[in-house]
């Protein structure tokens, strides 16, 4: 194998294919990327066994071949090489070294044999639609916050991806809850993702996808199958397991009898909180808000070091109504809110409370209160 | 004790101290700042026992008084406050707390008896003067890299500033070393310290020092005594204890008789040690110097992983040399160079080598080779 490729080319192709990999495995190939070379283009594969990328690059190859090397190493030398040089990577066959050249620099780098590499089986998908990347940051980058963190409930450990009704109609939607918050986030369907089994897309996939959706006008295509998902732009593939287990009934979590309602300006409401919330120590302090008509006070007491009180002018017309939230999440939820105004409906100090932007009925999130 | 003042004016002063303050320790009172407000003046005061800081702000004084509350949090509140308001802190004797109002925010802080606050006793100065930020900030910045970790060589934990001899005449010097590198930077004598005692500057000193640095045209009031160093600015006096020990002395380690001269482009020599360094896993790698006639092979071989060389043009006119060097070592002193090329002169491949800005001398430093 040996072929000559520009730089800023190939450090986008490793730096992807390194971020998959693990950085502390007990399997010595699970480090390296799996570069491939043939005709115009090199193929450059990074697998944790559960998520599989491959970057393709275009490159002039002088010798077909493959071979794998430290994804972290590779990508670590040609972020230090000079902008603009153009790198030449060959693999002596004899020794079993990879020769990485630029301009004066050489490097010669320890390889295993291509054949020892987990390449991720191929899989039927059920289903196959094109999204704008526009769209897929908007659902899984407004639900990712409330991804539950406890392996032991690993069905709760990403983000819930499936096919729904709303309003008569059917819409993608994106789900994810810890049991204290829960984000439910819809798109217009698209085109032949009617028949998409809902999956549960990992938190590490959700991050590594996320690096996919720069580009707003890039249309992703994605599979679906029963155990696997998989996202494309013309040079990235990303494929990913998906959480072997159910999603829990999320519906039933979702208030629909909330009416007392108010409305504030969120990133005024997000500020206050955190004010308030300073003179806690403990990370999930209780902020209080007690609502009266057309006010809200959001108050935190820490007996040991001291209290806070804040007053906002609100749009608030119902009876009077004191309930607790943890500050964390009452922050995490109101800095979703872009466009319009944060409106919650409450229904009792004891009953989960629903936020959405203004009217807006594609973004809801639920959070339940504490006791204060 | 009651006081108004702007937000900026509240955070800068709040800032200053906070740093100072340790995050964990047993007694409870070091981790409050001391406010005292009299005349148009509050002072904010903080100190870990070892370093005492002193902040001045100007504020509108309606009641003189004093009292302490913890720094980090008073600080985040503050931090917290929308840019320009103006705060007002006033404390009730009664029930002992410290009441911080901005607009609609009201916060109750815990206090502690200001008599409990351990202010640093006040020294006797042997020597009193002054000297510009940049000349301060030159001395330090260009010498702290190489203060030692090692807490048994406690003398080792700072920067020695002293007065000594260069060129026949006098010079404020300050060196520091851990046996592995040396730093020893000079500048012009300022007025009055002649007579001044050599005291070593501990590290956190020199990092709190640092932030009182950043405006050239400021003079810095020095004093030191045999036990103490005080730094002072108009509104900020930071006040220190210095090491309890001997620096040891360091001329014998600076080598004399070294006239091997190699002379590189700082940058392009820094970017290849960096490049080459890549391919070792362990941290204290060793890269080679190959010297030939105006030639340098930089190498690094790391069985393992694989092996790196790079060529740089140089100019070099004396016999060949192979001699090796901590890579990170390299590479900080390399980045000290920020005007002139750097010159390395080496005696052979056993002995300490020196390098320094040109021929610039009044910035030396010095390096310990390693067996490769």
């Amino acid at each position: 194998m040996k072929f000559s490729i520009e730089r800023g080319t190939l450090l986008k192709a490793v730096a992807q294919a390194q971020s998959v990999v693990e950085r502390r495995n007990t399997i010595p190939i699970l480090a390296n990327v799996l570069i491939e070379a043939e005709g115009e283009r090199v193929q450059f594969r990074a697998t944790d066994l559960d998520i599989e990328i491959v970057d393709m690059a275009t490159a002039q190859v002088e010798r077909a071949g493959a071979t794998t090397v430290s994804a972290v190493m590779l990508h670590e030398i040609v972020r230090k090489l000079p902008d603009g040089a153009l790198v030449t990577l060959s693999e002596d066959a004899t020794s079993g070294r990879l020769t990485v050249q630029a301009g004066r620099s050489n490097f010669n780098l320890a390889t295993l044999p291509k054949e020892d590499f987990p390449v991720m089986a191929s899989a039927e998908y059920a289903s196959n639609f094109s999204v704008p990347a526009a769209t897929l940051r908007r659902l899984f980058d407004k639900s990712k916050f409330a991804i539950s963190t406890e392996e032991t409930r690993y069905y709760l450990n990403g983000v819930y991806m499936h096919v729904s009704e709303a309003d008569g109609g059917q819409v993608l939607r994106c789900v994810a809850t810890d049991g204290h918050r829960l984000a439910r986030i819809d798109a217009d369907l698209p085109q032949g993702a009617g028949d998409m089994p809902g999956v549960i897309v990992p938190r590490k996939t959700v991050g590594e996808l996320r690096k996919l959706l720069d580009d707003d006008d890039m249309k992703i295509a994605v599979s679906v199958s029963e155990t696997k998902v998989r996202f494309a732009t013309p040079d990235i593939t990303l494929t990913s397991k998906v959480i072997d287990g159910t999603f829990p009934d999320y519906t039933r979590v979702i208030p629909q009898g909330n009416t007392k309602r108010l409305e504030v300006d969120a990133a005024e409401f997000a500020q206050a909180v955190d004010r308030v919330a300073t003179v806690s120590s403990e990370r999930s302090r209780a902020v209080k808000l007690a609502l009266d008509e057309d006010r809200l006070v959001l108050s935190v007491n820490a007996p040991d070091s001291g209290a806070a009180e804040e007053e906002l002018a609100v749009a608030y017309g119902d009876e009077r109504l004191e309930i607790g939230f943890n500050a964390k999440y009452l922050l995490e939820i109101a800095s979703q809110v872009d466009r319009e105004n944060a409106v919650f409906l409450f229904n009792s100090s004891g009953d989960p409370t629903l936020m959405r932007e203004g009217n807006d009925t594609t973004a809801v999130y639920v959070v339940m209160p504490m006791r204060v």
